[in-house]
């Protein structure tokens, strides 16, 4: 493992000096209360990236999969429906759980490149007006396919349908790297991991509930322990756990939190949607195209690009790594060997983002796709100047 | 933090400076094949710590808690029952997470401090003509107490009573620190996480599933998916797990069964024996009393130590750390004011815990204990000394 | 290698934590104003910690060698004659260093165990009515004897004789563990390394220039290029070094100084003063004697004990290291088999210190000699304890 | 400090992980065996990596600078003459080195950008009849000006005047990077320093001295004591160091020339050639030139790159750093302001140096340069694309 180039996995991300010495910790007793210092501290800078003044933190020894079962197993009870779009790999996942949960799930089949249908949402919750959906399932930005979902809009449809179905959204790869409003979108349910745009190893569920899914946990009867929020609720009041915390991965939070919030939420997003164009510019250069089918559902932190037709994407994934050590993402699911991905989230700069279109192209020529080196890292090149230019007349 | 003094809390242990360094790790790409370099060999070397020929290994990013939770989400449904004995504050807690997973326990209250009663285990379940109990849940080493059971027994009493039950235990702070066999005893399920014997970070629960156990997850319909083994097993045949794995840890792992067996397990449980006895020593020297009653249940991992009667124990783990940095463990629920615990697991040498020791006559001393000083330090120390002449005499 | 204890040789000392990782630093460029935001304040944070107003404080990629040969170099010309005490391995090694530099030793005989005399200095300095004397050396703190010595009679010699020499001191084993006063003692160069007060890894020689040695650097015509202090001075007004600086070091050195200002000075010396008491009353509970003849010479950075006539004290660092893997320091020189030596400054706590006294009893008690286990570690516990006791009074 | 983007600056070098793990490193007695077994180790891979079999190698806590000190203070006394080259800043500073210790240097003023005129070195040495000349110094690689010389033809040279000066070779931005033969070029002292092909940060003076150096030593009086070579090889000899050593540089130095060795030092100087090869194709396709003046003398491990008249060079290292934090090296002594360098020696990619010249384009662009984005980049890529189709079919 030579670990010299960075990875351009849509997650985990390129681990900052800063953050690996954080997490890279001695141990501690976490039923003293140095380790309320490190707890307290930590969710209280989630809660600020998540633009919310009361959503209550909840963090699990856990990945994103463990925090999509706690927003299921608190407020849920078998037999519950649920309304959800499947419209990628993870999306279909987070269905294919409520299902092995014993929930009915809704499923509205959304083209693969497409945002969430916030209309077809209106429609069925306005004509569900015995209100047998209790929660309506939303991935903010699917990783499979680089696509963004308007939540606002989903809020909207709520309101429009006059429906309380809870809102639980996925933000996996979306939250502490695009805006992401808890209180102004009217979230009940958050979810993401440590290792996407908070840059840690993974590890951590990190969950945000509001005090109606709060209120719903006294009701759902799906089993939980290990995913209690209640349990955990009872520990952290007493500067602890239910059993034994991941401290270093949340004082990796805590120093995380602590970067985004000195950098500027507004500069963080900008940050990643400046590296993103530039990604997206390379992209037309190389004459190829998104699978996101639209410039609004762009993400701006991964990009799944489309190889022409008879060509295994996935070749590309295979010959990076082998030939220049170099790690992109596979396509998933119904996607499979049809996309490659450029992760471009979490610790990145453009220069280091320069480096895998460079990367990208000398795969794609070897493997014999009419690629012109050097275009794609011109026209990002190009953007890239043109941002900082664009800045200095602004400060000007 | 000032990490100058070592932990005596029962887990997470002191981390070796190998192990930190292995889990301190840059991000790779964990669909590749580097991740199975790692992932395997981990699984591998976990089996050979449990003396296991053919335990399937899975291996979550969460705790011992999120073991116990894949051992019933498994292998069990909504109804079943299980029996279990209530001999401290962890086989409670399992009890407890049985009771709200819908299962039925039949519970054998245990004086706390004495082992696992087998024999009632036997009467138990030869009673159970029926075979309504589908699994029987041992605590290998009650961490809360201090005392050690002995899983034998209660394979002799399933065997003498014909029954079919599976074993599950919790080996959460035994594993890796004293003799657990696996196939010998015919456990169908052993728990423990990765911050004990390991002496890694905490964040992962390690299971060990038998073949019957393997069997039983396809007909137990309690519900699962991040805790589920099936979709473990799919993805480790394909170098992958169905969610993002916590690489570092695994890394870690790895590198701590690579310790473990190079130093040879006997060797790892002699170590932990001896510096076990050495506490003992001391606590005899002090005229003080284990929370464990007799010997053949005296843990190698962690001593409960009884206070007088009328004294907060509680007072000695809190001035400990306030007045000389050092963190011991405090009572748990019966026990809670009654006893303090001495973690001497995982990474530690007799001089380690010969500083552990005096610290805690200086802050007995200091809180009105009649303690001599340096009575306890002087009888680890000649019990260790002998040890070492012993090992001269035996060698020459 | 297991680095599971502490160390107790008279330095390198036991890194924290924080300074391990402020040492271990990607690569910067040295020639950026980065390495300036670094540089200036490790060098201001050195000249408070000298109590120095006006130092000038020159760092080395180098050891204390380094430094010695630095004050030499810098400020002295072949033929010139230095005065100097000669009580230990490490003055003596400082005068052999100035004979082969072609300088003339004025040798004050003094026996090993005696602080510098600096009446005697008094005496030859005012003979020296020809100022034939260019400097005066004078090792603060012999750690090969565990002396300390009065700088500021030395000084007071210097003005009785209404000498000019210049005044350079070693203070390797005592500056940031034990009161340095570079400006009231009027010392002209001021030495030491980054492994001992400063809890680094060896690597730097760390010296401090008044204005008067400043000067004398015009006229010294000893070689030196590696070591000048005016190609040094030139780099720093650049923010640079006049060749490649340890980068990772001095970001050591900055956060060390951090460390010890927020702690304070005061309570630093106090803290070494404590713990060096402590080892004492244990040294006095063997029945064993310093090699420091009388308490004011007691250094509080490390202690060298005697051993019994016919006994060979350096069995008792080799037997300690292999049989229980701690590091004390043998005798060296005059006093070699005579003495062992335990380090105790640094980072260090009471802690600690008990079990590097608890060791030695186990191995001396194994290599025979009279020693009752539990004694000095009995009597070190008392004085710890005494002295919360005193804190805690007094602040009431 | 954000660490994110590789630095291009002629060493210190990139660290690689392992490193840096190797590096940091908690204290051990440096008087104890186990120094030994970091100790001999390194100094036989560093003989291995410098194709010697019977060099001596003492390492010092100290930089190149320290070593060429090493060299003259060692084998020299002080009206000695030397014979040197002057083409660069780094052959200028080891002159004024042997200027202020008092030896006569015979200068060889040679354009910069040109190699060391062994044609002349040969007329000289063959009319230095009196065998005046007690040197020749040659710098191998001249990091000023990126000029490689020819150290067989300086070897030739000496041979065929059949004159017995000493050969002294600066190998510090070549050892471990480019081919080096102690033995078959007659090298008598090459000094080298951690942080250049040996990827540690800085703090070693590394050197190898023949066994005619060695006898050198017995009639050389230059004062030295922290560069001695026979206090070290006394030290040596116990497993020891004259005084501190840097224990932990010294550990990652062993494993340095543990991953050169296995990489194979053939391989080592391959991939740097071809990373070089790419970052020259660059600088054609930007239609500049390098200041090393043909191709013989192209050096491996750094380019100066000559930019336009009239323009300030040293525009493009502020830039970099400043708008994206990349860091290139500056032009020092006659060519500052006419050039700016890339490092590409040590631990890097063509990966990572690609992105170093995508880097440099946007740079130049931004100053006005007339740089076609891409063009170096491509120009890179297609050589380093062609380089992995050749081995395939070499290996085919």
């Amino acid at each position: 493992m030579s670990f010299q180039n960075p990875v351009f996995i849509p997650g985990p991300t390129n681990i900052p000096e800063r953050l690996r010495k954080a997490c890279d910790m001695p141990t501690i007793d976490h039923r003293s209360p140095l380790f309320g210092q490190i707890l307290h501290p930590a969710r209280e800078g989630v809660r600020r990236v998540l633009k919310s003044d009361s959503a209550q933190i909840f963090i699990f020894p856990s990945t994103g999969t463990g925090g999509w079962e706690t927003a299921l197993s608190n407020c849920l009870s078998a037999g519950d429906t649920v309304l959800a779009a499947r419209n990628g790999m993870f999306s279909h996942r987070w269905i294919d759980m409520c299902q092995r949960h014993g929930l009915g799930v809704e499923i509205v089949e959304t083209p693969w490149g497409h945002g969430l249908p916030a209309d077809r949402y209106e429609e069925i919750l306005t004509a569900d007006t015995g209100h047998r959906i209790k929660a309506v399932l939303a991935t903010h930005n699917e990783t499979a396919t680089g696509v963004k979902s308007d939540i606002a809009a989903v809020r909207r449809a709520l309101d429009a349908a006059g429906h309380p179905a809870l809102l639980f959204v996925d933000g996996v790869s979306s939250i502490a790297s695009m805006d992401f409003r808890f209180d102004d979108w009217g979230v009940d349910v958050a979810v993401t991991g440590s290792q996407k745009g908070f840059m840690l190893p993974p590890g951590l569920a990190i969950t945000a509930f509001s005090a109606k899914a709060m209120a719903a946990t006294d009701t759902a009867t799906l089993p939980r322990t290990f995913f209690d929020v209640k349990d955990m609720a009872k520990g952290y009041a007493n500067n602890a756990y239910p059993y034994t915390p991941a401290v270093g991965l949340l004082n990796g939070l805590n120093e995380a939190c602590g970067m985004l919030l000195a950098e500027g939420l507004d500069n963080v997003f900008a940050r990643h949607h400046r590296i993103a164009e530039g990604v997206r510019a390379a992209v037309r250069a190389w004459g190829l195209e998104l699978c996101a089918v639209s410039p609004e559902v762009y993400s701006d932190t991964v990009s799944a690009i489309r190889t022409p037709e008879g060509f295994n994407a996935t070749d590309i994934v295979s010959h990076a790594a082998s030939a220049y050590g170099v790690a992109f993402g596979t396509g998933l699911g119904e996607v499979a060997g049809k996309v490659f991905r450029i992760g471009h989230l979490g610790s990145l700069t453009d220069v280091m983002a320069l480096s895998g279109l460079a990367t990208a192209e000398m795969v794609m020529a070897d493997l014999g796709l009419d690629i012109r080196l050097g275009s794609g890292v011109a026209a990002a090149q190009d953007y890239y100047r043109g941002c900082r230019i664009e800045t200095r007349k602004a400060a000007a």
